[in-house]
């Protein structure tokens, strides 16, 4: 087999940067995989737009037949976004053996188990490196380099958009509102930008990431979810006084029970942490295995040339797999049934933020409540509020459970000293 | 097939964690690969000894034959070291149909690209990730996570004994003679320190990396080669003062040409870059690709366990590889011949410390001596030295090539202002 011929869903920035790749750098990609790769069809709403990359006339379509059933196609790149319609395409493409290459995360994360699981049924490649940290070749160090050990933990900085704002307020100081306007004004932010703020789309690839590492169906509705809207020039202040950095971070672990969590939140760092140091839109992940110990894999989380590097880099894989015969044993069914972590098995420190009375007894009031939870302290802060005769104190706790924090937080709102629990953020990354 | 049998040379720590990963995760490697991979036999200098893992007596032995031979063993191990007597073994090996799975970074340096070739020829895997930063499968990244793209440089802390010194030197201000001594005590520096410390270990490895990257052979010759043994604690102390931290970086770099250098010298590097955070033990690969801009791995760069997984996880890509009938096609021939840069093709920034006699007109006749190199400067310090009427000048030049350098410091020697150049060492990272 000398040729293989591709049809590409979208011709976006990411389209356009794999379209590029495989113009400039044909004959590397030839020379590796053993055989010419070309383009057949590209599928676009817009036939005559304008383009600003070169491409022939009889490439473009409007149609989606001409690529899921053009018996000349033996790969689909998938770069168009979508869910729903998206994933009725890929199907189809499937059951007419197309394989698939990629970087829609939304639909990985959704329809993701049922496509793979199809694929495997049909010998079809389905890969997605690209859908979860851009150019970092995340996918397959999990899978392959790390195929020998037990993954016990993901520490994740997976979304560009709030990275950049963060590393913004923190070293420039700047509230959030003004550095979300200059982050769209930069494209590292869209002009929605609910997804990413509340992080949703980390959590989408959190959940993909915690299925491959630990081997089991985890679904979005599993992610438990926290945004950044919530974090304050006042919290960021006071996380550097103690020693921390706060960042956006989708946690993924997994106890000698073999019961998960799954979340993405705000999260304190210690200030020398490596993924303290991940700064502006860059992304990396924190691979905690049983065997390897700490590895750290860092890199851009997107952007249209390196998300369209980890397209080419998987269809290159595909291509290998077609030319040897071997298509269709890249996935492996889950292993182990989903069991997710009760709140009284999830174990973390806590930074707590409160304004309270600035009076006799306040503290002593306080300190109660959490004794009565036998939560005990790792750093005490009081300061004097900015409002008159409050005070605000901040606690970094040892490792409590998640029960044992939401029922002192209960009572803590049922003393009178404490008019406001103004923050509550995980604290990890000191083990 | 059910079963594959495995030949291991070597019982030491790395062999030792093998057994163990085998061992204890045997359902989920079996899981993985589809089939059981068993120890036939393992090779080891003495039979009695005690060991510290669990094996059956009759798996030991002391003679090469009983594996290299053995028609029942698929895949040799070799976790051993050595080179001469090594290579020989796993010619022997190969000829016969077997194929390897080693972590030996000397033997690999020296005779790597001979063994992979004549494994391609018996239609035999070689697989190597193990011999390159322990933990961190940084081969399998260059090779595939990053097939698609051009590598333009690579920065790398390769040498775990080395980085643990300079950290230690840096954070706790401790001199060179101390540190060695208390990492020779703490297992992290051999009793004879030598190749870690001249940096011989880590030019082998970036001769490997600079091969994978680049696609040409590149020999242990060809790297320039200094270790850490001139670096003071004024050194470091100085660099400090202008915002660098001096690590032991191995570079490896592509002109637009398709020239290449490759050395490991100490090197300044920005406070806030990536690889400036690496501490201790840990290695990092820095890599730079004209696609996907910058990424990182991080991780342990030895260590039983560590190694130990990637050898697994190596072990595990040639047992699917037989399993799929598509074994010796891992590697792929060099696609370039070898162009190395001459030194005035060769640009970066230098850190010089002089000391200088402390008088009038002596500023002014050391720069005109660069002038006359065209060297300009980013930054200049000077101090008056603990020496009576002698001066420290620091200076940080912009780039320029190693020619202007080499010129310079002799044209520098010949003065007679000039007591001593001190140190010069490159600095990197803040393109």
């Amino acid at each position: 087999m000398n040729q293989v011929y591709v049809g590409l869903c979208g011709l976006g920035t990411v389209g356009t940067g794999v379209v590029k790749l495989l113009q400039n750098h044909a004959e590397e990609i030839k020379y590796k995989v053993g055989c010419e790769i070309h383009i057949e069809k590209i599928l676009v709403h817009d036939i005559d737009k304008k383009r600003d990359v070169a491409i022939q006339a009889e490439w473009l379509t409007d149609n989606p037949d001409e690529l899921v059933n053009n018996a000349e196609i033996d790969i689909i790149i998938e770069v168009m976004g979508g869910i729903e319609d998206t994933n009725l395409l890929l199907e189809k493409a499937i059951r007419n053996k197309k394989h698939i290459v990629t970087a829609n995360k939304d639909l990985m994360a959704v329809h993701g188990q049922k496509l793979l699981r199809l694929a495997k049924e049909n010998n079809c490649d389905i890969l997605y490196d690209a859908s979860v940290a851009g150019g970092i070749p995340i996918i397959r160090s999990l899978t392959e380099g790390l195929a020998s050990d037990r993954i016990q933990k993901i520490m994740g900085i997976v979304n560009g958009t709030t990275n950049y704002i963060l590393t913004k307020m923190t070293d420039d100081e700047v509230a959030f509102e003004p550095v979300l306007k200059e982050a769209q004004d930069l494209g590292f932010a869209e002009s929605d930008p609910t997804s990413d703020v509340d992080g949703l789309d980390a959590a989408r690839k959190m959940a993909l990431l915690a299925n491959l590492a630990f081997k089991m169906e985890i679904s979005l509705e599993d992610v438990e979810v926290s945004g950044i809207r919530t974090i304050s020039q006042e919290d960021i202040t006071f996380a550097t006084s103690l020693g921390y950095t706060i960042k956006l971070i989708g946690i993924a672990s997994i106890n000698d029970n073999g019961k998960v969590e799954v979340s993405v939140e705000p999260t304190l760092l210690p200030k020398d942490h490596p993924l303290a140091m991940v700064k502006n839109e860059f992304n990396a992940v924190y691979v905690y295995g049983e065997a390897v110990g700490e590895t750290m894999f860092y890199g851009p989380g997107a952007g249209s040339m390196p998300t369209a590097t980890a397209v080419v880099s998987d269809l290159m894989d595909v291509v290998k797999n077609i030319r040897l015969g071997i298509t269709g044993n890249e996935y492996i069914l889950p292993q182990f049934q989903k069991q997710l972590k009760e709140d009284d098995e999830k174990y973390m420190q806590y930074f707590i933020r409160m304004e309270v009375d600035d009076e006799a007894g306040t503290f002593q009031k306080i300190t109660n409540v959490f004794l009565d939870e036998s939560v005990s302290f790792q750093k005490i802060l009081q300061l004097p509020s900015e409002q008159k005769k409050m005070a605000e104190i901040v606690m970094v706790t040892h490792k409590i459970s998640k029960q044992q924090l939401l029922n002192s937080r209960e009572n803590l709102k049922g003393l009178d000293v404490v008019n406001e629990i103004i923050s509550c953020y995980r604290v990890d990354g000191e083990d």
